[in-house]
């Protein structure tokens, strides 16, 4: 394997560090100056489970990696700091694959501010990707759990929902769909890469909770399974009209391309990575503002409302209730 | 899987959480207060790479992985606080057994004062575990680098060596020697221990850090290999005295019946996960008494000095020189 020889090629491929990383790879551990409080989140991906080696390149299973361990810091509203990587490497892994895999990463880390500070490398049978990501805050109450919804507040979902799932039908019917049915090339590449390489809400989550957000959660499972989760934790109801839920650009068109409906990618597709939250009225104002500002062209919708019953009401716009679906295994 | 409900039957066996942790295992990402410094390490064992099901149980798996990352932080010399766990279950690995494991790991958190602060539960083909431990300091001066050995320190180590390696013996000969070859019983399995359940020498790490040590690693690839890493990061040589390292008790007979060397199993057996430190010479009384006093029944021993020829130079009690040799993988 030539373990040594693989760690000195990429540690000479690392980005900068950043300014909290006292003493990165190499020692027995890595040193770090925090915030006074902070936020980590581990995440792992596998081989067959979470990613196919012939639907994404290794670059790109390395930048979604990391990104949606990434995204648990946005919907903490924490600054990105460090991350640290456990690669587990099968036999038809070779080096300028590992080094293309973290390529992927590095690009993304460097995008966000973020120190690849340590790691480790394993022989496995299967590829797999353990990420920890540690984000920082001046203040522990600084921090945004999924805990603190009160009923009045509004629930507010930032960028498009869907567009995750839409790439994930065009990926899987490749052959049968071309870019000509979702209008153009562009749409088309554009979900693709909502699947293959999301973007991390960093700049959205740290907005948010400066405009007082009380509780926040990425949407990886789908946006009925993540408001679920979120209602749990605050033990309120949330009630979400499902006509004011933003749709990504060409999920209409893929959805009648693949006979599935548009509506249920949205709520149910899951991996868009967009943040859930809610914000006191007094605030919408404000935190749509800052949205806006951290991270140009992405919007802030209102979508429903924190009531006191508990459960999460999906209001379809005939007048029905849509029951959210449980984690819904798209890949 | 039911991950949900698994996740929920871990939660209700984790050991309390210390202090730093504000918000544990079910938001987003874990909370944490931490010290001025922090130092973060990240470890991955793999079936069948780094240790066998047949030879250990799923609790002493679990305890060996949190174990040898803990070495790690012993290592810099920090406070021991959160560890976030990735576990990856193959389909023949029941909820029960996931405990079982889970079990092994909460048992020595407990012991050391660590919060299981987080995790990720993944498909996997092969069962596997990635271990992030994070410990804390008053500033990151006080944790002990590889780095700061000087020429003039004397080189010393916790403990004794070579047990883990002779336990390997034992376990891999199960069928061939019984402990009647090694003088008694509870030593054959005191050795098996050393293998299947080794102990981090946390207190030892601060104590030597209190006492001025100049540079620290943990003893896992071996002593030769672990002494040149050493000595490689601070740009120094190693002159030890093979006679002066401690040997692990029934060493001699398990070499002997399985036909080793025992000099070559403690020195570069591995896996003993003893500290291997340099101190300034006034500072050997104090660290010494501090060691025995932070660790009953551990001692520390001079085994040689740091030297400016860079290189380990072992030599042996006939008067040669032995090469030390690289990672020797035993598993």
């Amino acid at each position: 394997m030539g373990e040594f020889e693989l760690l000195t090629r990429i540690r000479e491929r690392l980005p900068p560090a950043g300014a909290r990383l006292r003493l990165g790879s190499g020692d027995d551990a890595a040193v770090t100056l925090p915030g006074a409080a902070t936020a980590t989140s581990v995440d792992a991906v596998v081989d067959g489970v979470h990613f196919r080696r012939d639907r994404a390149t290794l670059a790109q299973i390395g930048h979604k990696a990391l990104a949606t361990a990434l995204s648990d810091l946005a919907a903490m509203g924490a600054e990105p700091g460090e991350a640290y990587v456990v690669l587990g490497m099968p036999h038809d892994l070779g080096e300028d694959e590992a080094l293309e895999l973290l390529d992927g990463m590095a690009a993304l880390a460097t995008a966000t501010g973020t120190s690849l500070a340590g790691g480790d490398l394993t022989r496995s049978a299967q590829l797999f990707l353990a990420i920890t990501v540690v984000g920082h805050a001046d203040s522990a109450e600084l921090l945004v759990a999924r805990s603190g919804a009160r009923p009045g507040d509004i629930l507010v979902v930032t960028g498009e929902l869907g567009g995750a799932a839409a790439g994930l039908q065009l990926l899987r019917a490749a052959r049968c769909i071309d870019h000509t049915g979702v209008g153009s090339m562009h749409r088309a590449a554009r979900l693709r890469g909502r699947q293959l390489e999301p973007v991390p809400r960093l700049g959205a989550g740290r907005a948010l909770r400066a405009a007082g957000a009380t509780a926040m959660i990425d949407i990886s499972d789908g946006l009925g399974a993540d408001a679920a989760h979120l209602a749990a934790a605050s033990g309120v109801g949330l009630r979400i009209e499902a006509k004011a839920v933003p749709q990504a650009e060409g999920l209409q068109e893929v959805a009648a391309a693949t006979d599935r409906d548009p509506l249920d990618l949205a709520i149910n597709g899951g991996e868009d990575y967009e943040l859930l939250a809610s914000v006191p009225p007094a605030r919408l104002t404000q935190a749509r503002r800052d949205v806006e500002e951290a991270e140009k062209g992405t919007g802030l919708t209102a979508i429903g409302e924190v009531i006191a019953v508990e459960g999460v009401e999906i209001r379809l716009p005939g007048g029905g209730i849509l029951e959210p679906a449980g984690f819904d295994q798209l890949a």
